[in-house]
């Protein structure tokens, strides 16, 4: 039946089972948010998919410039085929290094091409027209066969795929492998007709998380600039503030905080220094050494960026203004402004401590050169239990790699981390 | 048929025509976007869903706190009970001011709290229980007469609906009206739970405006502080800073810009000043007039606040950098930093020149004091063409009473906009 010949007598006729069956299908897509990135959402849509389909396998891929990008895989009689966004470092090169070239010859590339919905019966028998042809090269890194296959478009029609989610070999049975020796049978055309109503729902979360990460990135970028700006008294550069940020972000991570919690650091990091501007030119760009009166206002900047991001209800200025208030605390008692000590110190606090100072000791600065990656470590290190809470040096050391590649990246022309 | 006597066979069974029925309704979900705001999706939403279970008309409610919102009215046969969120100037007080307490009797409430679709024969004779009770005011109101009802939780099963989605009057065939005299039917059951299905997709395209909103207005939080904080050495206000990015807004608006270029400026006004980070304590908070080399040398915040801003491909930031670079440019030609002239001045910089210069005239300065509303729409309105673009200036004296309320909302106790 063609959508032209659809009256609102026959959609009304099988109705009573519309709301059952989109019904898990809306479960999963509602659970997008920050916490649920939109890989993860999408993971559990395959396995919605592959359920109501009845298929031993799939993946999705995302369309990304011209190129589609990989995004998971499942299968129920070859575990070692699943790549789930869920455990990230387990991913095997095998799929994640996959980009399918959207103009070329693979399937999901034909299909968001397309923009139209295929049910192939055997993947290795030559498709009528040559028009596509299967890519066996991961079938055979895990001596997977590949079948009959859904090939379905992520998108609304009359618009350009944002994705392509793949269900492949239908099995008799829920949940049983295809018995060895034995065909997979093809996709009933019934199971075409629920993938594509499914597949075309997963645009609507699709659109909606990318539209949010653009949201979010304008959002990131301007307190990048704004914080730039307010440094720029200083001559601090954006790099110096760009790392402290991303420093902070991936010990977050590395101390396992919720990725809420992560992103809040990420974004509001940069303000860490924002008081500065309450203090004078006579003093914040003062060439030789400050006197003992000049150094206790310079303190002040502290209390002033927390005051200027004093009251938000929003997470990200909360987490800022702690942040300001906070981060020259030390961990034995003796810091600033208010001599706090231990878990008295906020986490946020405590995280921003260990990034700030890593980045000034690998930074070149007017009255010193920056110091080795090797020499910042061991500083941080020593200084772990007296300066900084342990766990939080022992997290920071765990991601080193992480570390030293936003290091690597965000690294002005002229040295390690200099800053003019 | 309960969900739970739903297997794989049966859902496949009439899955033929399921990617038909929710195909026009994604077409609609996946229009939300910034220039589409929420409430004009729901409307056309609305309209599918009347189509599909056949009602004369509709209405939609959003949860907000303990109420519903009224969103809006449809109806094919009394065109006087339409309010769309189109046409926001139409929209008539009965509807408008409508908030249903979600603790009261309201069939609307009783579905938002229970969480469960609703089917009622006539609306005027009393619920089984008492659990509800119809409001007839709206129909006393319009002359007209609400018989069937279908009350439908916008929601995913298991959680607080976010809305609710009404359809009223069922007709025999689509787009008549109900012959006066005759009665409408009742809404069959199919008709209950394709509009279950529909309302709970509707849950997503919600819950997905809310959490951008969300992004959205923590984003213009961080602006709102940072260029706050970016000011501080001028001691100029918060206040000051929230009036003319909120006057841009206005202005643009009622030039007719689309509405993503309107936000841009709401976002990017806030930063029309932060080049003053780049000049020095000395000029900036001198408390005499400034010699004529100060003020070249203040003139130069313009040029630094558009290298601050340069090159970012993000549009909030290429619009700050514009309005940065040519807010004190002038429409003769008289203006700084480029002597431009006419509309080789971006629009941005001409409209927030008229919103900077009139906030500027209704504050308090240590050297004056403000002027009256009244003659500060005479200094605009004076210097229109030579000072100012005339469209503009025009565009701002039309929306003189949005103006007026942004005037007296954001205004710092001690005087018609006193800035400190």
């Amino acid at each position: 039946m063609s959508p032209t010949d659809v009256t609102p007598e026959t959609l009304l006729s099988d109705s009573g089972s519309l709301s059952s069956q989109i019904g898990p299908l809306l479960a999963v897509c509602s659970t997008l948010n920050q916490d649920r990135p939109l890989e993860v959402v999408l993971d559990d849509l395959l396995r919605e998919l592959r359920r109501m389909v009845r298929a031993d396998a799939g993946a999705v891929y995302l369309v990304e410039g011209d190129q589609l990008r990989f995004v998971c895989t499942q299968s129920d009689s070859h575990p070692e085929m699943v790549q789930s966004p869920k455990i990230s470092r387990s991913l095997n090169p095998v799929f994640t290094d996959r980009r399918i070239p959207i103009a070329g010859k693979a399937l999901a590339a034909y299909v968001a091409r397309e923009g139209k919905a295929l049910a192939v019966v055997d993947v290795y028998e030559p498709s009528p027209d040559g028009a596509y042809q299967f890519d066996r090269s991961v079938d055979e890194a895990c001596g997977y066969r590949t079948r009959s296959m859904l090939v379905l478009p992520i998108g609304v029609s009359g618009e350009r795929p944002v994705g392509v989610i793949q269900a492949i070999n239908h099995t008799g049975d829920p949940g049983t492998c295809p018995i060895p020796g034995t065909e997979p049978s093809p996709f009933p055309d019934q199971a075409l007709h629920t993938g594509e109503a499914l597949a075309s729902m997963a645009t609507i979360v699709v659109r909606n998380a990318q539209l949010r990460t653009q949201v979010q990135r304008m959002h990131l970028e301007t307190i990048f600039r704004l914080a730039t700006a307010a440094e720029f008294r200083d001559n601090d550069t954006g790099a110096h503030i760009q790392r402290v940020s991303m420093y902070c972000e991936a010990v977050a991570q590395s101390l396992g905080l919720p990725q809420s919690k992560c992103q809040d650091l990420l974004f509001a990091a940069p303000m860490h220094d924002v008081g500065k501007l309450g203090i004078a030119d006579a003093i914040l760009t003062k060439a030789g050494p400050l006197t003992p009166e000049e150094r206790e206002a310079m303190k002040k900047h502290t209390n002033i960026g927390g005051e200027i991001l004093h009251g938000s209800d929003n997470s990200v200025i909360r987490t800022a203004e702690t942040i300001a208030l906070t981060h020259h605390e030390k961990w034995d008692g003796s810091g600033y402004p208010s001599g706090l000590k231990g878990a008295d110190i906020p986490i946020e606090g405590r995280i921003c401590a260990v990034a700030d100072v890593f980045d000034a000791l690998t930074s070149k600065r007017s009255y010193k050169s920056a110091f080795t990656l090797e020499k910042a470590f061991a500083i941080i290190q020593k200084d772990s239990g007296t300066h900084f809470d342990p766990e939080v040096v022992a997290a920071f050391l765990r991601c080193r790699d992480v570390i030293e590649s936003i290091q690597d990246l965000y690294t002005e022309p002229g040295g390690a981390g200099e800053t003019h």
